[in-house]
């Protein structure tokens, strides 16, 4: 299959924190978090492959500052690396205070998806092709977490 | 006030549609994508004028074709001009099908937002500077869709 | 097709405000305020035709003063004029403090429906048969709007 | 205090069954019904003694058929009775298929409701007129089922 | 059919009262405890018969104090007895502080439901097996309850 | 700190899945399953410590078999162990199908918790008490877990 450009599928979402969207005390809910990160990994992953994908597996989610009520939340998702019927998407997130402007990284995580066929059995996707230096980096390392993930399960 | 830019504040939305913005049919509600439309155009005006803003009116939305559950509904919401503490901002949604990546318009609309000062009563914000030869265009068509809007109220 | 008076198809609905129909402030969302309007005016429409529906558009969308979580809101919507296949339904909406009875009028708005025959194709509707002055006073202003929403979206 | 009539307070809703609403085979769940049967009732209590109310009970609610996504659902909320401090609310609920026209009882139930001061203690409200031999009716059995809600709860 | 120990189909179910759940001063809706009776009690149901159940009835629901966003809610569903195609079941409802641990009884209410078969008419369900003395207890008081029902609805 | 047994916190959730939680193919959306998680982690975490506590991380969350709409989703979260202001919780997620019974796991995760004191800063919790083999394990694969989790962040 022809190598597909990471730009290609990258996926951006904005969202109004509401109040449906809150604890008791008016902070967003990491599951809520979760869900958008889902939602925005798995349109990258659509769009780079243009087949049916269900998640397989998120790692490393990380909760770095909280985010309130009336904030802006804001979702970059991007592929790293494709592997035969498997795409790792990277997402990172961030507040922005609709008042002031100030935008701050929130969360970030690694989800993994897999390609399903007509069979509803795996299917092949295509390569992903970094084309910046940055692009490279994540792509070597997406390969790393695999291992991990394949040997490290308790 | 400093003038801005329009791609300042300009605002882009992805979202999955689920079968929870539905009616029996399976199509996205119209109340759903109003709420969207909403929701990006605000972000909007917050971006222009750093202010709380309130929606005082929308018109002429249409609804050009529907949007089925499983597809994407992207939002593109930007300024075309302000009026002393008024705000206008124009709205495109298009759908795009997740597995061909074929979009469709499927709507657009005019929302007008006012700012509130400190004592929640309307206040000034930033004159939009129109860059391009669409962005004048669109300038100029506000005034005249103000004029309308002013004197035609049935 | 017989013609059908406003009264048979005129419907109202009442709605406690609870805290997830709100913004971070405590008012009511202009998206969920339209996504009402839009269940009212579908209702009128399906009772004047008694056939699928699918809104076309909305204009003219008033926000005339906020609506608090606790507080009641109240639409009213009726048929105001049939043409051919599609439907002008006016909706207006109240505000009620449950505490005290006070109503206030905070929105309007015009929409409009098609209905869809077995191959969701446009189908005829019944005409609308005013029966009161304020009636004719609206069936008539519908036409005037027809003709400004046909020649003037930019 | 001044008796108040049964018109006064009489509260009717009108919902659209969305997807939302519904279990896995399209029909809306029980939970749901109740939740629109305390809503409307809820509106009736606050409109008859204006104050605030929380539901303290809940009986006899059947549920008579089924009710689609996609049908209308239509409250009817009277007060039957008040007894100095709590309100009797009886609820009739309504299908209507929005194709037909067709409309159906599909439950009914009795809610009572105590009315708060500004202590957040039970406080007095107006007695209940009954102005015709149905509500008079409804006012008499109202006081036997008090009596048996005073004395079965096993 | 072989009798079924009310152990076997015991459900609880634990719940964190979050702003949706709630009105416009931070308590549980009423209609929400309602639905999560509603979602308990047919766990249950369906655990004991493992077939299709619709809630035919609630009854004497009670609400004893009220829950507040933030706190968890905690719902224990049990049969109490089985009438050929129908179920009784019983639920409490309490509340727990996460920050001291507190609990208090917040509500009760008995449901009643019916199994379907393939030809969605009622179907006859396992008799309930007591095995305590408070089991024996429920199950005598249960035909009390059902006779009261069958006779005294007005 | 006084030690707390596992036991003590341990927390189990019981939902039916609804077309709200499922994506366009009926299945559960991953997201709504990291809500539930986040959830049910969150209230034994809570128990464990009973003060305030923020979800800092998320890791090797697995999805290994699909939910469907109409099935019953069962989670269970247990402490495996904490580290003075941290709280490490395992939970186990499972279908169950209502109408035979059959259970399979569906997921499983680690996430971490910080508990906060009264000045918004992490606080002391009391140390997880391990008592069998399997908790003595799990006991120790946290710390495991914990040097990867501190070293490995790319």
């Amino acid at each position: 299959m022809e190598p597909k450009a990471v730009a290609e599928s990258r996926t951006t979402m904005t969202e109004v924190v509401l109040p449906n969207d809150a604890n008791a005390y008016g902070f967003i809910l990491g599951g809520k978090v979760m869900h958008l990160m889902d939602m925005a990994a798995a349109v990258a992953a659509w769009r780079h492959c243009r087949k049916p994908v269900v998640t397989v597996s998120v790692d490393s989610v990380r909760f770095l500052s909280p985010v309130k009520v009336g904030q802006l939340i804001l979702l970059d998702a991007f592929l790293t690396r494709s592997f035969r019927t498997s795409m790792e998407v990277e997402v990172h997130v961030f507040s922005e205070d609709p008042l002031t402007g100030q935008r701050m990284k929130t969360s970030d995580a690694f989800l993994t998806f897999v390609a399903l066929g007509e069979d509803d059995r795996p299917t092949e996707v295509p390569p992903v092709k970094p084309e910046t230096p940055e692009e490279l980096r994540r792509y070597e390392a997406a390969m790393e977490r695999r291992r991990r993930r394949l040997t490290t399960k308790s």
